[in-house]
């Protein structure tokens, strides 16, 4: 971030017309955001959202409440308008891409061998990067993937340790005998995947999926062009985690928008320093969570660069 | 509310394009509005903030860490447009009303008699009954008023009992020797006000100030012509309380927008049986953690009325 423009940000934020403190997190926020985007007065005008879809092979192990073909079909929902985030997006004006991977080949079941290959995870970070269109200034990335929470679930477990059970949650709709099973598969994926542990990368490749990786490329250069962004749920929120472990203060341009229903969530944004904006036992995943939240950063950041000043408007500053 | 129009919504609910219950608080938050709109898919077009200014009579006790004139300086504001509240409303697409009450004519120190006669509180509730739009489709009602979370203070210890110390707070940013007086302050104001207790109304007029009373007035007005309420902070809340001690069921038609910093506002949501939607660490009244809020019931409106169903989407169910 340009610590000059963050200064000044906070030096205009202890001159507008409210007691010190008063608006809460929207202050820091608001500080924040101007940092990254190297001005002390900044203004939202494009927010990007984007959905990024695949296809996990360890559906055959019976992970997900809903079958593998909802993946092309919710596809379909979000290009013709129909889903969740399409609304959100809507609702708070930012342009809506959906990017669906290879969805006629699924990764390969990470219970039995890595789930990408080398070129493949490439490739997907690679799509997830030329997808951030660098025009605009805040990013929320989204995803869509039957099975994914079970993916996620792997990867934060080989990023963070603990058990298997301290990650899994109930995804769209798992009963406790497919919470079991989740657990036991995350623990086999593990098993089948040496290498993932301690290389954050690799355990991408071998538990990830192509949107988890797409989500990883996305943030990554979303940084390099300095575009804030809003993290959703568990699988956005493992997705990036790897690029925190890669690199010391890699997330420093996320905020986590929402803390997820989901069971892992929690824990991942604790071992990741940071506190949800928002709190509504939301687990839709999309970037729903996070879109909602774009609501509350274009809020803060309306305050921070419309309000006058004391000076400005002759109001006595106490 | 229209229980048809409700039970329609929640119908519409468990056939959209998500797994049941992902949507978490939004869920109920749509099917809420669509009852008070009698409307199974309702749209957020015309949406009313309303600030009311008043001055306290108890400010000559020295409660407040920002002199009275700042009430006069900050409507002016208002209507510059140069205030907090402004840049909320634009965001979110409210339209933005100001009301200011008797600023020449503070109410009297509560701490020596009631604070309002009774034609005064009437004017003060009339003023906020007539303000209300009845073609608005939700109200936020906010305040400003040096003095006021002293006011709100005792009108919440004269509703629901306690001890001054569990009402009083920081307001604007008192210290601790601050805070001490404005509970002495408001120990005061009960004793020399018998009558407030286990009256509600009576309380709004001896303990109360007239941006209160138009709260009040205004919240009630809603009530009768359907439209929801988004509550804001802790005086906002504690208007609004008068309602609820007055008729059972009397704020069904308001959410809590916010859990404000300020000291009492959490143990006023207790008693009124209210969770917040945002909890942001904020306290600067105005209605802006009810605007912010705005944000999230138009994001869970938008979701409920614009997402395709499972038959619309072809997309499998489970």
């Amino acid at each position: 971030p340009d610590a000059e423009a963050a200064q000044a940000a906070r030096a205009r934020n202890g001159q507008l017309t409210k007691p010190p403190g008063a608006l809460g997190r929207l202050e820091d926020l608001a500080i924040w955001y101007a940092g990254w985007r190297g001005t002390a007065r900044p203004r939202i005008v494009a927010p990007q959202v984007i959905v990024f879809a695949g296809n996990h092979g360890v559906t055959a192990r019976g992970v997900s409440a809903f079958p593998a073909e909802v993946t092309v079909q919710m596809v379909a929902n979000f290009e013709a308008g129909g889903a969740a985030i399409n609304q959100l997006a809507g609702e708070f004006g930012a342009k809506m891409d959906v990017i669906a991977l290879d969805l006629d080949r699924p990764t390969a079941d990470f219970t039995a061998g890595p789930a990408m290959s080398e070129a493949e995870v490439v490739a997907a970070l690679a799509a997830g990067w030329a997808a951030v269109d660098p025009h605009a200034d805040v990013l929320v990335t989204g995803e869509m993937g039957i099975g994914n929470t079970t993916s996620a679930a792997a990867l934060a477990h080989a990023l963070f340790g603990g058990a298997p059970e301290d990650w899994v949650g109930r995804g769209t709709g798992v009963d406790d005998a497919g919470l079991a099973l989740k657990a036991r598969v995350v623990a086999e994926g593990l098993a089948a995947n040496p290498g993932a542990q301690g290389d954050a990368l690799e355990a991408l490749r071998c538990l990830g999926g192509r949107e988890l990786a797409a989500m990883a490329g996305a943030i990554a250069r979303a940084r390099v062009a300095r575009i804030p962004v809003i993290l959703d749920g568990f699988i956005c929120t493992a997705a990036a985690a790897v690029l925190a472990q890669t690199s010391a203060g890699g997330l420093d341009h996320a905020v986590a928008g929402h803390g997820s229903a989901e069971a892992g969530h929690g824990r991942l944004l604790e071992a990741l320093g940071k506190a949800p904006l928002l709190a509504l036992d939301m687990r839709l995943g999309e970037g729903s969570g996070a879109a909602l939240a774009l609501g509350v950063l274009k809020g803060a950041v309306a305050c921070h660069s419309g309000m006058a000043t004391f000076a400005e408007a002759g109001v006595s500053d106490g």
